[in-house]
């Protein structure tokens, strides 16, 4: 995976295009694909037409330079394929199917029309990638750094939509993929970058550690779960994306649902690479999958009686269960004590 | 119209409520009157159903401090409200209904609680003012400034939604309201900052131009055409907002729609107040009007033979007409002489 430490990047300002040329240039090479894509880019708003009798799902959500990426080592192209992830994570969390997306940007002086290219470049290969469309945007000036906003839209059958406040005591708590990989591969680029800042004439050296940078820049939604929900016939009870680690999400889900938790460390499906290099970091793998965030797996519940149907399945792992809220949220540990969750839950140092 | 020039302000750090905590405190008002809003703010995402059969209108927007509004003057209550009608004056621009917005903020550290909750007092006015219901958002840290992003949603029956680009020559040029206060009300505002600054004892001096500041501060999106339109039996061919100024718009218009255009000077609705205060900071009305922007009243076309139909409607006026693509955009002068539109847009200072 190639980081940009030590690019040269071409410089056109964008006040020589200005906003609408720039606009011009981001938007002309956009394709729809979503049948219900009437009308796109380039009008007051965009007309879209519904799967006929769906119901409509909509999130908005934001990606801000200096608090959710750092430009330093994050390319723009995996930047923009990113903030599609991150917001069609919202409308998978809700068992519904992206097919519109909106952008909105503010783009501080330093910014290029190439750099925004490239932005662009991402955003529309994720577009592609995950059969969305972009149907609408907004480019305008910033006082400081880069701010993305985006809205994602999506369908759903009547009723069919799940939500994070409706497990209840008793249920099985499952998560799909492995996490903390993605706060692990945060780590590796932020000391890269104190490597890169002391000795500029250093390459950055990540090892063989691409799995964890590519989970950290340029993740992935799981809209492969739509259907493997109805391949193996099971209907989660609530489900939630996991943008902000474990431990948080899980309380969220917990706190709306007004349930408690028992989560079970050894059940924590965490890949080897993200383990070993952890713990190089002298990072807790646990703290990692609880305090991390940025994976963008689903947390989901389900009727106990549904774990033989998800029990031997790769990409889903039972790793607890709810209970009554007076029983607490509990992360029991490998030794078999029981922790509260908050107390487990503190951001270690990136 | 109040304006904050010598407010002191309660400070509650956002830090000290966190932002989960400002986004529980700022949505716990939300009331929703929408009956298609199956699911509001509080999950990964909101799920919203149409009306039967109609299609769905979407639309996003930015405002950025520093670049749309100046917080010397603007209070943050008046901005919430202004947010909204900036959203939905694309809808409209759509003949469409707006139905449901969402709203995502970057907020810099000089920001307080108490600031924000005022904002959201202004959206959530405008939101009832005009029967949209608040569905979504999203509160992050910003580096430098506010920064505020809006999608708007709205429906329409099949195919009865208005493009910019459908406007044929022979057509009429019409604009709801009158047009140019939203700018000259900034010139007011600019001006008695300047004297705040040199002069911070002498309270700001706005005559009676309640409305020009009105304009500016607190805009209204043409909601009532809707309604108008049906009632007059007319259907326009094509729809722009105003929100750039009369001059880029129509040549937005125009342009989409492969035509040219005369627009006509001693047509072009200006308010007294707006013609009396634009004269006094010795700025030309008619280019208030043309480069100003900010009015968020409608430009639409029709065919000819509807002129009867809005000739003696007091909130509509025909402004000219288009003309083949070939005869280029022009303004005719008061004195009959023609002007390239194009040459008559710079852009005075505020």
């Amino acid at each position: 995976m190639s980081t940009p430490f030590n690019e040269t990047p071409k410089l056109t300002p964008i006040g020589q295009i200005g906003e609408q040329g720039l606009i011009r240039l981001l938007t002309q090479n956009i394709r729809n694909s979503q049948p219900g894509t009437l009308l796109g880019t380039g009008d007051d708003a965009a007309v879209l037409e519904l799967p006929v009798g769906e119901q409509l799902v909509v999130s908005t959500d934001s990606l801000a330079e200096g608090v959710h990426f750092d430009l330093t080592y994050t390319p723009l192209k995996h930047l923009g394929y990113k903030a599609v992830v991150v917001a069609i994570s919202d409308i998978l969390a809700m068992r519904a199917r992206p097919s519109q997306l909106t952008v909105s940007l503010a783009i501080s002086a330093k910014y290029t029309v190439e750099s925004m290219e490239e932005f662009y470049r991402g955003l529309l290969t994720a577009c592609e990638q995950y059969g969305v469309d972009l149907v609408g945007g907004d480019v305008t000036a910033s006082a400081g750094g880069l701010f993305i906003s985006m809205t994602a839209l999506g369908s759903v059958a009547p009723g069919q939509w799940v939500k994070r406040s409706t497990a209840k005591a008793g249920e099985l708590l499952c998560v799909t993929g492995d996490l903390g990989s993605a706060f692990v591969g945060l780590n590796l680029l932020e000391r890269e970058k104190r490597v890169f800042r002391e000795h500029p004439e250093v390459q950055p050296d990540f090892g063989d550690n691409d799995y964890l940078l590519q989970r950290q820049l340029r993740p992935e939604a799981r809209l492969d779960m739509l259907e493997t929900f109805d391949r193996l016939q099971i209907n989660p009870t609530a489900m939630i994306d996991l943008s902000d680690g474990l431990g948080r999400d899980l309380e969220s889900l917990c706190r709306a649902s007004g349930v408690g938790c028992k989560l079970y460390e050894d059940k924590l499906p965490i890949d080897p690479k993200t383990m070993s290099q952890a713990m190089e970091f002298n990072l807790d793998p646990t703290l990692c999958v609880l305090s991390g965030g940025e994976d963008y797996e689903l947390l989901f519940t389900l009727p106990a009686a549904d774990y033989d149907k998800v029990k031997s399945h790769p990409d889903i792992t039972v790793v607890g269960h709810l209970t009554d809220a007076s029983e607490g949220m509990y992360l029991i540990s490998k030794g078999g004590s029981a922790m509260e969750l908050k107390d487990r839950m503190f951001v270690p140092e990136a």
